[in-house]
Formats: structure tokens, sequence, C-alpha cells
């Protein structure tokens, strides 16, 4: 039988996952592909620590140059992570006309011009299914499921801490800080949870997402990018009243000529699917003009999740590792262009501390009308005339930049005891 | 920009679909494809019928032989459906090295093995991704997305007539027939039903996911089928009091080395996110050793959908028509066998209708003792004595054999007033 061979850089949780699979999954690929893949060598640093995988003598370096310049080495496997040591590996081994393939999200989104032009101008592969959504094969589908279709909409859950936080407070009646602590213990969240909560990571793969479905090379800057801390229970609590689920979204959507793309907490109706997606799982709901909308759902992280995708995209480059990969690389269509946050449209869900005496609600109401802002519902309770309370309203459609002119104006009111919380609302 | 001839045989809904899509995505498919896609020649049966799309003149024609034999035309889409005609002009297409693109399920459950085969023989493609899900990239998801997987279930909701039905009875709290009736009137039922309530089109798809999920060539003869017809409303309504929702599911299930391939109105945990697919809607649930369960879920079926998953693989083809296409084709793998309904594990709901007398819960509990079923929640309502009532009952784990006997023994039994419904249960 046919023998690939394959080098891997990096033996971490997800490296060690993709040994382990190769092992686990060996017959079936033997027998979907018709070729063996052979994992010839594997780089690391260091390499008198103790590791759970077995790999036969010879297998481990600690030179990496090692592995991107071995001659018998068609195909490499990037998990180092990061952008400095991983980038120069990459570009060295495309250069040795070796196709790459990666979950490292942080260089796609942040050097994957210069990343794509390599391969491109050595005709190989770069490929990133495992970057977005784990285990999901999102990016597959993008490129080649709904290939036929002008992509109109991507909503995604893609952050599983994340979500994981949400979905916690939300079944468990708990606050933020409450569940960021569990999730840490459970090993969802990082010592420094900073990239997931705000959003960070959402935005890294929403770009990918936006260069797959829209064409549309987007600059970190350009995406607005708003993270889960300052949700608090009595939001999650109010939203579910109202009939509603606040989720972490990466937004992208055609308005016309412009794409709004986008990551911040938001309400989504009770009834549609992705608000029934909890825990770790992601899910991205695509829309098309003609499938209509698509929902994929799966395990977004993980170290065996994310090695099926890594393989993946592996055994399709072993199919036929001769052929033009051009095809494989996401297209650009330089005929959109980037909608700012100020000029979106959405329904917002605002929640106000304020002082309830007679009077408060009319005058709030005359603020946002004077900014075209129309209220759709209200909730109000405890009253205890003179007391902080909570108002929340839900308005209809209004812009961005009116919202925020308007509440500039109310947190500035007299009766109003704190800065309000404004959440956008999505209709999926 | 190179040109890509491709021919269509049959022009009903989806046809229409096809021509309508080629052009309402022609700039996004032109800028992914980098080629341009031209519909040469349309076979119809008769040209004097009135078509609702617009085909620039010399491209109908009502000889099939002129589509299948053009040397121009690279790329047959066979959308006439059923297994004879479109068998004849496939082959003949296969043999004059044309690649075929189809969205007939018939042909490929009945005649899959000899048209795969005239693909393979003559090295063009065959390719099939509308046949199941409609719009959902399902088929490419097993064959390439999940392809490092060994693949544990499958469970799908492919039929979307029949779960229209069942969520219509769920939502509105109506009998069968009345369903039924309101499907018709929407388009979404045939004036004969019974291909899609009966699970005969679910089964033809299973049949299909089988062989790209496990490698499985199945006989229809050897799948369990059984529709939607004697679900009544009542047993909907104690389903969802038991925390179940029923659908018609397709299974595909490994059970060591066999496995078991039937379609049946299944219970399922109303907090599994296929339990939330109503209407129309497929969704396909896939269980792999590394990527767990990934959910598919979108339009399974209607023009647009159906149109977008036709072109999909027209497009792969045309990125480079000339490679081997080997790949594309379901490997076989000849270690597995299909396990006998009669071998089947699983949990049952049963509803009889007794005479309330006293012993009767006790005579029908020691019956099913008798065979190894033990019970694991009863419901019992409306007790006045010597009238017929509604008995509920779930099982734990039994085996299909020893249900079937016992079902046999307590039917009929002088309490027990008609034949018994007994459902499956998945705890998927």
């Amino acid at each position: 039988m046919e023998e690939i061979k394959i080098g891997l850089l990096g033996l971490g949780t997800v490296g060690k996952g993709v040994v382990k699979l190769l092992e686990q999954s060996a017959t079936v690929i033997e027998q979907r592909l018709g070729k063996k893949i052979v994992l010839k060598k594997v780089a690391i640093k260091d390499l008198k620590k103790e590791r759970d995988v077995f790999l036969p003598e010879g297998v481990l370096t600690d030179q990496a140059e090692d592995v991107v310049n071995d001659p018998e080495i068609s195909i490499v496997i990037e998990l180092i992570g990061g952008t400095d040591a991983a980038k120069k590996l990459t570009l060295k081994a495309l250069k040795n006309k070796k196709h790459v393939v990666t979950a490292n999200k942080a260089l796609i989104a942040e050097e994957g011009d210069v990343v794509i032009k390599t391969a491109l101008d050595h005709k190989v592969a770069y490929m990133f299914e495992a970057s977005v959504g784990g285990g999901i094969p999102i990016l597959r589908s993008l490129r080649d499921g709904l290939v036929a279709n002008r992509t109109e909409s991507i909503y995604g859950i893609i952050n599983g801490t994340a979500n994981y936080i949400l979905s916690k407070m939300s079944d468990e009646g708990i606050e933020f800080d409450q569940a960021l602590k569990e999730a840490k213990e459970k090993g969802y969240a990082e010592a420094d949870p900073s990239l997931d909560i705000d959003g960070i990571d959402s935005a890294h793969k929403l770009k990918i997402l936006t260069l797959l479905g829209f064409g549309l090379k987007v600059n970190m800057n350009d995406i607005f990018v708003q993270g889960i801390r300052n949700i608090t229970l009595s939001d999650i609590v109010y939203a579910e009243e109202l009939g509603y689920k606040i989720k972490l979204l990466a937004i992208a959507k055609e308005i016309g000529v412009e794409i709004e793309v986008r990551v911040h907490p938001t309400l989504i109706p009770e009834d549609h699917l992705l608000a029934a997606v909890n825990d770790v799982y992601n899910a991205i709901c695509v829309t098309g003009n003609a499938a209509g909308q698509n929902i994929f759902l799966g395990l977004g992280a993980g170290d065996m999740p994310t090695a099926s995708a890594v393989l993946s995209d592996v055994i399709e480059i072993a199919r036929d590792p001769t052929r033009s990969f051009h095809e494989h690389m996401p297209m650009v269509n330089t005929l959109k262009s980037i909608r700012k946050i100020d000029e979106v449209i959405s329904k917002y869900y605002i929640r106000l501390s304020v002082v309830d005496q007679p009077g408060v609600l009319s005058g709030i109401a005359n603020i946002l009308g004077e900014h075209n802002i129309s209220i759709a519902s209200v909730i109000q309770k405890e009253r205890n005339v003179g007391d902080t309370v909570p108002l929340i309203m839900m308005t209809h459609e209004a812009k961005e930049h009116e919202i925020c002119q308007a509440m500039d104006v109310i947190d500035r009111l007299p009766v109003v005891d704190r800065k309000s919380m404004v959440i956008r609302v999505e209709m999926i």
C-alpha cells in the first residue's frame, strides 16, 4: 500500500490527539484513502519531557527544521500555535513544496495573507479546517457544500468557553464570576481567559468564516468585538422572560453591498435552534440564497474533535498530493466592503437601574424618541417609590449610533443610578 | 474565462431550480470556480409544454440522446427520476466519459452497484449529494469532513413530509389524517403519500448514508422499515408527558461487528436537538469516534435547496474535470454485517387499551417479566372500573424478539381491547 509520509510540529493536546487518532482510525483511513498515512517525524521542544503517547524510536526530534526540510515528508501539520515560530516554519515548509495543515487560527487571522500567497505561489495546499468549530466540518461546507450559494449570513457560537459560561449562568442561576470559576475548574477556561470571554478568539474565527463565506478579507481592527464579562444573571433572566437566550455570537451578514462583521453578546429568540446550543458545543448557522438556513453543530474544541478536523485536511491532500490545490484557497471578492458598527441597525435590549419615581419611564421614553428609537416592550418590577429598580426595555429596530447617543444622555440623568446595559438582538 | 459545458436531463421542479440558481449565483460561482458553467442542452419530453424558466434558443431538446452524446458536454445532470430511462441514460453518459450528477435516490438505492461500477470503470464521477437531505451537505461531510472517524451511529430525520405531519400533530393537537390533509394542501405531500409516510423514501436515503458512513452495502430488503400511519395524537401526547418527542428516524448504528439499519417512528428525549427539528426541516446526527456528535440541519427538499446540492457536485467536478474521481466513490467495508431487527435491543413505549379491572396491570407486567422485559414507568389514567382505558408503559432495555413475543400474548388477553402500539425509544 502506498505510504504518505507526514510530519508534525508540536505535541500538545491537539498534537497528541492527532497521534492517537492516526492509530485509532488507521483501518478506516486506509480503507477510505487506499493509502497509509505514516507519521515520520514529530518536532518538540524538549526531548526529555514525559508524554503519554507512544511513538516509535527515531520519530521525536527537537529540530523543527528536520521536519520541514525532510524530502520524504509531503504534508506538515503545524500545531505549535502562536504567530512567530509557527509562521517561520510554515513558510519554510510551503517553500519546500510541502502541504501544510493547521489549527492555528491566530496565524491565519493575523498572517493569513502572506501564508496563503506563499502556498499559492508554490502550488501547495494550506488547509485549516481545525481552526474554526473543532470537529465541525464548517470550512469545507462553505467551500464545497454551499459553494453554489451567495452567502447571506453567518451566525456562529464558536467559542466553547464563553458558551459554557453563559449556559451555566442560565441553567444554574449563577453569576458570571462563579460560572467562570467552574469553567476553569473543568479545564474549559484558561488561567487567563480573556481571549475567550472577551471575544477575541471568536473574532479570529469570524475572520476566517468571512473569508470563506463572503470572500472578504477583514482586518482584525475592523471587526467590532465585545465580550461577555458584563453580562449579569439578571440580564439572562430578563431575556428569558422576554423569550430570548443570550449567546456570544459571531456575526457576518450581507446588507446590500456591505457586510457587517461583529462579535458580541446577543439576544436570540428562544425557539431558534442556536438558542438550544449549550455547554461547550459550537454551532454555525449559514444562510445561503438557495440552501436557506443550514446549521452545523458539534464539539468546537478538545483533542479528538480537533484531530478529526486536522486529519480530514491531511486525507484530502493525501488523496492526490500532486494535483492543483488552487481551489482550496479562499477566493477574494473585492466588490464587498465592511459596514461600520455605527451604521448597524438592530433591535436592542436595554437594562437601566433607575430611581422609582413618577415620570421616570416617560422621561426616558422621550429621550429615546428624540433619537428615533421606539420601545417594543417594557418590564418594570418591584415598585417601591424612592428605591432603585431595574427597568428593562426592548426597542424596535434602531440605528446603533442613535442608541449610543441616547444612552449617553440617559446615563447622565440624575434618576439613573449606574451605567446601563445595552445588548443587541438578532431575529435569526 | 474557461467554460464548462453541462447538460440537463429533465426540467421538473429541481431542474427548474438548477436553471434558476445557475443564473442567480452566476457571479459567485465564477468567482469561486474561476470558470463559467454553461448549460448547453436540456432534454425534456414535450417541447410544446409551457415552462416558467428562460432558456436561450436551441438549448431545449426532446432528444435525451443529444445530451448524453454531445462531445462538448462534460457533465450531465440527471433529474428525470425513477429507475428506467434514468438508468439507461446515466449508463450511456458514463460510458461516454461524462461525469453524472443526480438527485435520484431511488436509482442509487436500487441500481447503485452497477452505476457506480460503470463510473469507476470509465474513470468519471457519479455524484449524488442532492439525494439525501436536500441542501444539507451531509454526504460530503461523511466523505470528507468526518473521513478520519470510524462512524458509530447515524440518526436522520430525512423525510420532510413525515416530519411535517408529526410536528403538526404535536403543535396543533390534531390526528394523523388531519395533518396529512394539511400537508397535501401545502404541497408537502403527494397525492399518494406512501413513499414518504411509510418510510420507503427514508430507507432509500438511509441506504446511501450507510454506504457513505459505514462503507456498507445494504439490500433494501434488509432495512427494517415502519412508517407513521399508525401514530395517534394520544401517542404523541403520552410521549411528551414522559419527556419524549416522536420522530420518524432513519438509524444506522454500529454494535460490535454488526450494523443496525432501520427506519421507524422513534421516541427521542425532548432535550436532544433532533427533537426540536420541526416542519419540513431535515437533520442528521452523526457520531464519530473522534468528532463526537455532529448535527447537520437544513431544508431537506424544495427546488432551490436541492439545486444547491446538485450544483455543489457540478462545481466540484468542474474544478478539475480530468482528475481521478476514484476517491469520490463510496468505499466498501466488507468486515461489517447487518444485525437483524429481531436482535435489536431497545427501550420501548407500549400503549395498551385495556379494561380497567383489578389485576390487569400485574397480569401484563407478569407476561412482560416472563420475557425478560422490565417496566421503567407507567401512565394509567381515567380510572372507571369496567371501562376501557389506555395503559402506557416504558420498558427498560429489552430484545425486540422478546417484545414481539410478549405483545403477541398480551394482545390475546380478554382484557386487551385492540392491538397495542409499540414504539422504539432511542436515547440518542
